[in-house]
């Protein structure tokens, strides 16, 4: 068993530059450019720990988990587009600094980048690798859209709204365990029980997120509280509060311009409405399931413990 | 052997709707309204014709051709939000109906659904299948990248144009007739002779394209003549003026701005300089070369004969 340390440095060793072509360069330098934005690595190292977990050869493993940092950067690149970003990570997005085109044909080549690193591996793998990919590719694809779509509503219900996170983003961590599990050659039924570990710890993640963008320390979080209040999001708050008794309140506070004011009132509604209780509920519901998820594998507590120990990391952040 | 009508109508019939999710809509009303602007259907065409030549099943080629088609309309979507297109096949573009997001959104979920049905065939063949539409797909963006790069250049060279329009047009129709061969068994040997051929023929019909803008007959071709003259398009015609000792004078005639002017004027300099000339003659030459390639296939001549009546046609085209 390899620590998240060992298997996140290896990946960073093997992907350190020079992972696609160098021209043209109008198309590749964006790609280096939002490549080089450093995030976290969470995909890769759920392929890798995964992989691991079930006594597959990491190394065997390294293409795919490329591969689902390098779609998951795509989809940064032309949702920043969509949603008119201008910042991601403390720099200029893709299109901010290249331009919308470069930043639409920059995520094109990147999709397909990431097809090619998946597919990277030996033969007998791929068709089972694509076909898991291929059907999370189009399911984040409609996850973004419902957000869109969500901007414009505020009849949101909580089924439809746990359907649209699922979508945008649990099942490429879900899918991300998924793809280690079947390269180490995990029988179908603990492959269905990583999945739905992720599905849910990623369904718990968000909600938790949603609840720090309001209701965490500005210090700890690292941005601005009540980003998202300002913004009208459609959150798992916004959602349960349109939901309860206040939801005429809710909008009534919408159009407040004093951005201070606002927060603060839409806050003291959260909480008097339960909304905020049911958010931290919630969240702790999805991360109790996807714990029992994680038990149900047929693997030894022992090998369990590094994805236990991350899973335990998220919850518990309050960041 | 199998007529091309036969074969489109076979496809026609297989693929009449429904062939993608409904819901979100706002994410595939904009898929279903550009796979319903049929088009052509050339590249579903030559996988279905290559397989049958092979003497391939071709129930089986059906979905990797169906992969082609979606991919090209992926590629004209995202092309069309770069190149600000307003009409397409007399029809207003996605983004102009839909919007940009959409456009871009649509389109990736077209890619992810040109996988999805290009690995739709028994396992066997998913791994080379892949490997091809990847390196294929990753051209097609280098392709388009160049061609934008070449708007803002008068320095274009005839190697590099003939590389920008091989990738961004010719290797789709290679990679869908090696498709067909593939699927059917073909040789290796085999496999690359019907790439060659399709990536010759390609070139021979893009340049004809480009002769046929300037030098064609309004009525024959269905569009007003010297549209590349007027947006100071690189083709082959303009390409070859550049790098002739009429260089200066074409430069100098660039910026004129009565129409028909500017039309009459650049296409006497391209007769002149020869240009015109080495443009048929290159277009011949690429087609003799494709020739010479489907010759070396080892298939019968009767095998052969609906591809070689294919390439005749396009050949011989006035429009």
């Amino acid at each position: 068993m390899h620590s998240a340390e060992f298997l996140t440095d290896l990946y960073e060793k093997t992907f350190g530059e020079n992972n696609f072509n160098n021209s043209p360069k109008a198309l590749y330098e964006p790609v280096y450019h939002i490549m080089g934005m450093k995030g976290k690595r969470i995909r890769p190292l759920l392929v890798l720990m995964a992989n691991d977990a079930f006594g597959g050869d990491v190394k065997q493993a390294l293409n795919p988990a490329f591969a689902m940092e390098v779609f998951h950067n795509f989809t940064l690149v032309h949702d920043d587009i969509m949603d008119g970003a201008d910042i991601r990570r403390g720099e200029p997005t893709v299109h901010v600094k290249y331009g919308v085109n470069a930043g639409i044909l920059a995520g094109d080549v990147m999709l397909a980048y990431a097809y090619q690193y998946l597919c990277n591996v030996p033969q007998q793998h791929i068709p089972g690798l694509i076909q898991l990919f291929n059907k999370t590719a189009i399911e984040i694809f409609e996850g973004q859209q419902m957000d869109m779509d969500f901007e414009k509503r505020t009849d949101v219900g909580e089924v439809e709204y746990l359907k649209m996170i699922e979508y945008k983003t649990s099942v490429l961590l879900a899918c991300s365990l998924q793809i280690g599990a079947m390269l180490a050659g995990a029988s179908e039924a603990d492959q269905k029980l990583i999945y739905e570990f992720g599905l849910n710890l990623g369904l718990s993640f968000q909600i938790k997120d949603d609840y720090l963008d309001a209701f965490g320390e500005a210090e700890k979080v690292g941005k601005k509280i009540g980003g998202d209040i300002l913004n009208n999001k459609k959150t798992y708050l916004f959602v349960s509060a349109l939901n309860s008794n206040r939801r005429d309140d809710l909008l009534a506070l919408l159009p407040e311009t004093n951005e201070d004011k606002k927060i603060n009132s839409v806050k003291a509604l959260l909480e008097e409405s339960g909304a905020k209780q049911k958010t931290l509920d919630k969240a702790d519901e999805l991360y109790r399931i996807s714990q029992q998820s994680l038990a149900k594998v047929s693997l030894s507590d022992d090998a369990k413990k590094p994805l236990a120990k991350l899973a335990e990391l998220i919850n518990n952040r309050e960041f």
